[in-house]
């Protein structure tokens, strides 16, 4: 099996009642794929520029995670500054300087076209068409997407979403995308327009998924220092995928277990800035929390 | 084993994006006792005025509540009127009549004074903490309150906590009962107070149960209509408690299973305005909406 994800590498300047940071290394490829890698071997493609340091592009080799696709161009690498108030759901954006992300055109090395499961993380949904059409015959595509896509470019974004497998979004995206308060009926308009599956994603909450006749809620790790909930969302696609990935099935049990392993890499995801936590991380500490979620349910 | 529950029954007046009720039944006694009834025969404590309907009291009897220590006093009902937006989190308080519960000062008949269970429901702490003086051994006291007693009487709401075995809270006023804004240091701060359990209760999202070496997490029902989610906690914890009044054990695995009873029951009353769901409700539809958790959590 193979997993391309196209996303953001980029830096972040992010401030939470826990302490601030300057421009640490982000981006919604960044996580999914770094939580994806404890399953599988991603193949990234995004844009970097000459400012970002090789040894981040090191560590994601260290991990398995195929940079073919990773362009570096000459510019800055797309910033992001975000503030965070005690409540880790909601964020508030300072700054976004695309840099060298917005001539952005993501061209997928030949290695990549043949992927089973392809990740369209939230970009502009004109360039997740064009990734799509890119990928010869993928099994499952799925994508993320935000409200400013949704607000701006409406019509683009149903496009790419009457072509994907799924849809992982917040319930505000969803919402908004369907102008439907009750997330049930939100979900019943998506699955309509072609998605099997929609996995709302809530937070410290944890998510819930849609399906035609399918339903399964995992809930969030009760964290007790929730640092950083920057990445959170992208490290539960990543480790959702991921371990679909790597099982190669995509049956309801496989699918319920996805969820919670997107949950447990979200839950570490969140233990510290930026990517601090994922660079120490242990395979074990993934099953041990794993097991942890099971007995958090169990009854 | 005999549950005895402290607290309000009122007329409400309703306006959800789903419609309007004028002056219906409500009050956390009600919700409770209703719920409760689906497990054992609770016990009532409450005062209405003689406006109240006689049919409902009857309601009650045919539920098996006992309704000893309900008392009619001259005088109008407890009435209360509040607005719920799109979001079934977020209410308003348009109004409060006290009515006859201004001069409310509850006085236990005899026959509930051996009370196994007790559940003090969300009223002035000072009435809870006279209630608790007039029970002999009980084996489980449980409580609820709210924001308005935390600010004006915090003294006597500790003291009523520190004297408990559940409180029963939502997320926001666990964060100011403890001035702690991480749930999860917030509820040890009060397990350290004494209570052995505290449920948090997140409306849609369900409950969070932590005791000093436990966790456990039950969802919300996945609810296409949320008609009325006016009695949701009350119904939660009259579900929760009534459970373990019929078990007569109060292990962990009984504690999970009676948080799970809890959404259940909960889930039902916000189907339709007021206590309209309970009045057709079938004990065997709340078992298999209870199997239906279990699959809704599985993995």
């Amino acid at each position: 099996m193979s997993l391309v994800i196209v996303g953001s590498v980029a830096f972040d300047t992010i401030r939470t009642p826990w302490g601030k940071r300057d421009r640490i290394v982000g981006g919604s490829g960044t996580y999914f794929s770094l939580a994806a890698s404890f399953f599988t071997r991603p193949k990234m493609v995004a844009v970097v520029g000459e400012d970002f340091p090789p040894e981040v592009i090191d560590l994601f080799k260290s991990r398995g995670i195929d940079t073919a696709g990773l362009e570096i161009r000459p510019g800055r690498t797309f910033h992001w500054e975000g503030h965070y108030g005690y409540d880790p759901n909601q964020r508030e954006t300072i700054s976004t300087e695309l840099n060298v992300f917005r001539d952005f055109r993501p061209v997928l090395p030949n290695s990549y076209r043949d992927a089973n499961i392809v990740f369209l993380a939230n970009i502009d949904p004109d360039l997740q068409d064009s990734v799509l059409a890119q990928v010869r015959r993928p099994e499952l595509v799925a994508m993320d997407t935000m409200n400013l896509w949704i607000a701006s470019k409406p019509e683009s974004t149903w496009r790419v979403l009457k072509a994907v497998d799924i849809l992982f979004a917040n319930d505000e995206e969803i919402r908004m995308l369907t102008q439907e308060t009750n997330l049930i009926k939100a979900g019943r308009k998506i699955l309509a327009a072609g998605p099997r599956l929609v996995v709302t994603k809530k937070g410290e909450h944890g998510a819930l998924l849609f399906g035609k006749k399918f339903v399964f809620g995992v809930l969030g790790h009760p964290c007790e220092d929730v640092v950083d909930p920057t990445g959170a969302g992208d490290s539960f696609a990543g480790g959702f995928l991921g371990y679909l990935d790597k099982v190669r099935k995509f049956t309801r049990p496989e699918i319920r277990r996805a969820a919670v392993y997107g949950s447990v890499l979200a839950s570490f995801a969140i233990e510290d800035f930026g990517i601090e936590r994922f660079k120490s991380l242990r395979p074990d500490e993934v099953e041990s929390r794993f097991r942890l979620f099971r007995r958090l349910v169990s009854f």
